[in-house]
This record gives C-alpha cells, sequence and structure tokens, in this order.
C-alpha cells in the first residue's frame, strides 16, 4: 500500500507506523520535516500536496493541537482556533483527499481520550476529540468507492508522558506498539466507522 | 429559578421546558422572536444579552445549524461553518455566560444522536453533537462554583419529523414528553458532565 502519514515524524506519528506489515511505501508529510511539507490548516497546502503525490491506499492523520487552559478563563477564540487546528486540519486532508485515495482506500484519524475522559484544562481537547470521533462514525456510512474511515483513539502517550507531566493524574501512559497496533487495525484491517481506543 | 432558554422559540427550546416544575422564571431567547434577541455566534451580541439579564440560574442552549449533505461533496468552508454555528454558538454562551450564572447554577446544551447514530448527510451533524457531548463531559469538572453542565442529546424530535423527512429511515421520533423530561433532569436535577440520551 501507498500509505501517507501526515504528522508522521512526531511522536504518534512514529508509533501509528510501527506495527504495519512490512512492503508498504510510506510517506511523512510534516509542517517542517518529512518527505513532503504541508500546513493541515491550509486549504491550498492540502491539495497541493495531494497533487504532488498522485494516488494513494491510505492516509493517516496523527495532527492538531488543541488550546489546554482551565475552562473558566477560556475565550471563544481560543476555543475556536483549537477547532481549526485539530478538527479542521484532519477533516481538511479527508474532505481535500477523498479523491487521491483508490478505491478501498481508507482515512485513520487521530483523537484522544479526552472524548470521554476528562482532565482538568481539557475541556477544548475534548471537544475536539468528540467532533473527530463521531465524524468517523458518521462519515464511514456514506464514504465513496469503499473508501472506510476511522479514527484511534490514545490515551496518554508513553513517548509524549513527559510533556503532559502533570496533566494526567493517575493515567497509565499507552505503550507505542499498542497504539501502534491500533493504527494496523484500521489502515490493515476491513473495519469502518470505528472509535479504536488505546488506554 | 431564573432561567434563560436560548433558541426557546424553537421545537427544542419549546420541549425543554414543557416538564420543569412551576414557578419558575423563564427568559427566552432568539434570533428574531422572544423576550430578548440574540446572534449566538456573535460574542459581542452574546455579551449584550448577558449584561441586560443580570444574574441566571440555569442557561439552556437549544441553538445551531449545521451543514447537512453528503461527505463526498462538502466542502471545508460548509465544515466549519457547521461548526462555528452549532458548536461555537453554545461554547459562546457558556464561555461568555459563566461569570453571570449564579453559584450552583448549571448550563444544559443540546447536541443530538447522530454523534453516535450516523444518518446519510449527517457527518458534519455528527462532529458537532460529538464535540459538544465531549465538551460537557470534559468542563464538567472544573466548573467553578459548583456550577453544573450537562448536554441533552435527542433523537429525531416528534414536532421536528415532517421538516426532516426522509433523512432519518427507521428513527422512531421521540417525544416533546420525554426531551422535556431530560431538560428537567439536567436543569433541577444534580447530574453534571452527563450526556442525556433520549431515543
Amino acid at each position: 500500500m501507498r500509505i501517507l502519514v501526515v504528522g508522521g515524524t512526531g511522536a504518534v506519528g512514529k508509533a501509528a507506523v510501527s506495527k504495519l506489515s512490512k512492503g508498504h511505501e510510506i510517506i511523512l508529510a510534516g509542517g517542517k520535516s518529512g518527505d513532503i511539507q504541508v500546513n493541515v490548516m491550509d486549504e491550498a497546502s492540502v491539495s497541493a500536496m495531494y497533487a504532488k503525490l498522485g494516488k494513494l491506499d491510505a492516509v493517516v492523520a496523527c495532527t492538531g493541537h488543541s488550546h489546554f487552559g482551565p475552562v473558566a478563563e477560556m475565550g471563544p477564540k481560543q476555543f475556536l482556533d483549537g477547532l481549526k487546528d485539530k478538527v479542521m486540519g484532519q477533516i481538511n486532508l479527508v474532505l481535500l483527499g477523498m479523491a487521491h485515495v483508490n478505491d478501498g482506500g481508507s482515512f485513520t484519524l487521530t483523537s484522544g481520550i479526552l472524548s470521554y475522559e476528562p482532565i482538568r484544562q481539557g475541556s477544548n481537547a475534548a471537544a475536539c476529540d468528540g467532533a473527530i470521533d463521531s465524524f468517523a462514525i458518521g462519515a464511514a456510512i456514506e464514504m465513496p468507492r469503499g473508501i472506510r474511515i476511522n479514527a484511534v483513539s490514545p490515551g496518554l502517550l508513553e513517548a509524549a508522558a513527559q510533556r503532559y507531566d502533570g496533566y494526567f493524574p493517575g493515567h497509565i501512559p499507552v505503550s507505542n506498539d499498542r497504539v501502534g497496533y491500533a493504527y494496523a487495525k484500521s489502515i490493515e484491517g476491513a473495519v469502518t466507522g470505528q472509535v479504536i481506543r488505546c488506554e
């Protein structure tokens, strides 16, 4: 398979490809690093990337930053910026990439545990994760040409645990392997419309 | 209680207040009708409404239009417009209204069945509903001064069934009474961080 992993150079992106079987052509896209550069929030940049790459079998989105902060101090602009970054970035990859994915191909999005498991300062991230989960569920039933779509919903990734120190008290960090298997299930399996939880 | 129902003149808004116990002061806000007018997507308009009304015990948000259309024909702008209308409209009411709600008061948001039960052309609505559900779950744990927040998630409302004719095959319309009880549970009960499903 020809697999594009957007955000493929980050911690989740690295985990995402770690359990795929051998023989795939994997293209890593990043903001500044990777095989090809893209700004997922910029429609023109996303479309240009797809035009350059030609046909793909799988697109994996491991991108997005949401706003972390106490809900009582959060402003509408901060909230909307989170939606634009984490939700619209991934949605752009789907809506603008649909025509570039082969029949029977797949999209795999990345949400997160906060959609159902709250932490302090995480209400914007929660909303973003919930939007991505439900979009995958909602879109799957009408994707054209047998294209599948799922969301992988990881807990606190081991590789990122230090960066989020103090935010996730009592959360057992999830191994890269565990997360890798979830992406492999979506990319190489046959499921669609699923939220694949890894906790 | 002093209860503000935004979108209170619509079908869901009418159902929302139908099972509340007597003796509340209910203020209906609408785009063009109701006791007070507000554009929930406009921060200044939302802030002006709250400033006029003074302190409240409960805010109920029954607002929002998402984009309906096949996912294969959906553009990023249509998708973002849905998020701005249905998600940010309700989020604005919470973030800008927090300081105007009395200690121990509540917010009740309105999502919908599409966050977990897909229909054709409903993927944007699904994402909006999922965002609202997860925001209520995420925000509840850190709302200040004992303020509660829940999301009511109704199925196809009996009163709106004709308007959505053909979109919800096989969905059993939900009575106004059933939906009214869900809002009463959130407004008059003690629960917080819940998605109250009515199907």
